[in-house]
């Protein structure tokens, strides 16, 4: 019986995930406005048959632009381009829910659909931090609670639009001069908290029927939304024990909202960093830290942990009395995530800032292809993992390195394709193409959208 | 000496401008969603060596999709898809100022710049519409001065976002470790009636410094803001003589504001319905005039008109008593066109509904490639016309049987280029790239942007 397979996304940032990639000889000045480098690392990607590629976004200009390469194309429109250079691979964008709203962001992915065959994909993110909201007229961040509110809405209405046609809406009927059938088109008369939407969208239901639904937040908040409403979620955990217990835990309350577990998969971010041998691996690990500039990298960390920078000390470890994750109104998880790793190891700031650096608090793993592959096996058969988010530290050669020393060890072990067998994102991740829920459709006797849409909203 | 030189625009839209083109045997059942279709249609107007382009747009499934394709790929992504089977053509979408924020949406067009290497353009909408409207949150259109005072706005913030990095911005001085000059890159800190923006942009100066700036608007507010904003005027203009005092009054207005009229770019559409012999051509247009179906037509003349559909017989002219213009909140030079054209020629409704489904509003013109090609020159050579907007009434036949047979005889007459000798869509139009308005860039001895911004706006 042939082995469950494991799905690989690569998460794709400019010249690399660590910070200091872009100071190495092989990175490209201008990589971060650069088609031809993206388009490489799609190829190289889909060389490799993994699942989907990814970019995170943001509305704002994040970090210092003086510390590493900041800009980033808009991603629907990035991973449009890409499409045209692609074949398979699936295309996953970041976008807002609080910087949107849901008719131009749900027709722009049901586009991206439509223009990839089918190959789109969604990171619903709530977007933390006072610089973005200062790009949009607010003084500060909306409260956490409130941006899943709106997030959970905001995915109502993109549903909602995306199934106002019926697939079988359009029967361009020459003859009798109708053109789509008036019955199979409606609108969403959508009043909520939030937003006020009539619909119909102005672009037919997309070829998967929704865009596959991707989330990264760990918070608690986070966590519930995923498990109502994620079918992939990309999440930062530094040990098998924390990655189990994360994996346990969403599949959980995924279950408890009546959906199966299996249609929610769990895929843990890791930055390798590969060598033919273990040396030599740590070696271009440990210079890529050396690479990092201190006073930078300090300033972002005092941005994360709400603090000044002067309140921080190179060769000292984080200082006491830091704020519980309850009173962050910002990117909860993640501070949480920061201030553990610290405490736990006792990391000095500087040594922080190396751990960081590489992916900002996802896993680094320096070693082997063959150390590679074992890690990822292990945690995937320990129940930690559905499959991984690979994190190139340098790209395109961390990627390179990846597709065509790590890959095909995973497929000798028979753990991942050797070739594609689906056309879609959604087949891809083995998830089915969602029924819709305003038209009895050919789809309807599949019955459940497969996402939390069917349950009832909690009050 | 060689002879000015006029410009061309495609307008594409599914399956042709004139309503009843997907009835057509050659027409595609989902040309609206199908990017074959539209690749199809890119490569056959960069072969005609046209300068760019053009999707209109709204955020609302607009008329009855019984009627005609109504679905539409957002068109910045669409665009982008384009950008990556085309070298040259300059690439042109329609965006509401209306319904969208000015940090997303100037990201949008820096981004398409980017990655099409300088082919972007935005054709500014302010949307009128009470359906629009209430895929928005809001109960019916905004007032049409207050749309148009926040589209100035609009545009205000997003030019300042594309200047808020320097020209010069990224260094990426590997060995000092800095990226980008830390005194090149800086915030905008826009508060003004609308918007509250802080920036910088997380995308680059676009490499045209600024997309293009296309406006399409005919009423008064229009042309003011056309005068001094816009690089190239989209028209509907019915008679030579309109399109003669418009060109007139557009270049005026531009002048009065200190710009160089020859900065504004007017391009009147038309209709081309083109045959081996003038009978064939009309034969062709009778054909699909033929094909309407009256009901879904008169339906969205009342509409427009602001009445109700049992008030028009298709037999019948107009009723009396129409509202003046000053008292439509929607699309004002397009109601008044409308009501003009009927009463000049005393057209019955049916015959009305014929003239609009060709090109809704904009000339039809059928006879043969010479006389195509002689009515171009001559609104060119008249004072009418920069150049057209070519708006094929079937898609693709119409664009082709307009490159292949009437671009070969404006080349031959020497009004055309016969290749392309620019590489961004600016210079395939002959105007100049925008100096920096927030830095002293190497850029400044050019002096002015060439729109507006540089001229203190009226109180």
């Amino acid at each position: 019986m042939p082995r469950k397979q494991l799905h690989l996304n690569a998460f794709l940032m400019s010249t690399g995930h660590h910070e200091a990639s872009w100071r190495l000889p092989e990175s490209r000045a201008e990589a971060d406005s650069d088609l031809e480098h993206y388009k490489n690392l799609a190829r190289i990607a889909e060389r490799g048959r993994l699942d989907s590629l990814f970019f995170a976004d943001g509305p704002v200009l994040a970090g210092d632009p003086g510390r590493r390469p900041a800009a980033k194309l808009e991603p629907t429109l990035l991973l449009t381009a890409l499409a045209a250079v692609t074949e398979h691979i699936g295309l996953i964008a970041t976008a807002s829910t609080s910087y949107n709203e849901p008719y131009n962001l749900a027709r722009r992915f049901a586009s991206l659909d439509h223009i990839s065959g089918g190959r789109a994909g969604w990171n619903i993110v709530t977007t933390a931090g006072a610089d973005a909201a200062r790009n949009f007229g607010l003084d500060d961040t909306p409260l956490h609670r409130d941006r899943y509110r709106r997030a959970a809405e905001f995915v109502e209405v993109s549903t909602k639009l995306w199934d106002s046609w019926a697939d079988d809406a359009v029967v361009a009927d020459k003859e009798a001069g109708v053109h789509a059938r008036a019955d199979r088109v409606r609108g969403i008369a959508h009043t909520g908290e939030f937003f006020r939407v009539d619909g119909p969208l102005n672009v037919q239901r997309p070829p998967q029927g929704y865009p596959l639904l991707v989330q990264a937040g760990s918070s608690e908040s986070g966590k519930d939304f995923a498990a109502r409403y994620a079918e992939a979620v990309f999440t930062a955990q530094q040990t098998l024990q924390e990655g189990i217990a994360f994996y346990a835990d969403v599949k959980g309350r995924a279950e408890a909202l009546g959906r199966n577990p299996d249609g929610v998969k769990i895929l843990p971010g890791i930055v390798p960093v590969i060598g033919d041998t273990e040396a030599e691996a740590r070696e271009l690990d440990a210079e890529l830290d050396r690479l990092i500039v201190p006073e930078y990298a300090k300033r972002q960390l005092a941005a994360t942990l709400g603090l000044d920078p002067a309140d921080l000390h190179l060769d000292r470890e984080l200082p006491d009395g830091l704020p519980d994750e309850d009173e962050i109104e910002g990117a909860k998880s993640r501070y949480t995530l920061v201030v553990e790793l610290a405490r736990r190891e006792r990391l000095t700031v500087r040594e922080l800032i190396g751990r960081l650096g590489g992916g900002r608090g996802h896993r680094t793993f320096a070693g082997t292809a063959e150390q590679v592959a074992d890690t990822i096996e292990h945690w995937f058969e320990s129940g930690a993992a559905d499959g991984f988010n690979i994190m190139p530290a340098v790209l395109p050669s961390g990627l390179e390195a990846f597709v065509d020393r790590v890959v095909p060890l995973l497929q000798e072990r028979g753990l991942f394709r050797t070739e594609y067998t689906g056309a879609t994102l959604r087949e891809h991740y083995g998830l089915p193409r969602p029924a819709n829920r305003l038209f009895d459709t050919v789809d309807a006797g599949r019955g459940h959208t497969g996402i939390g849409l069917a349950v009832p909203a909690p009050v």
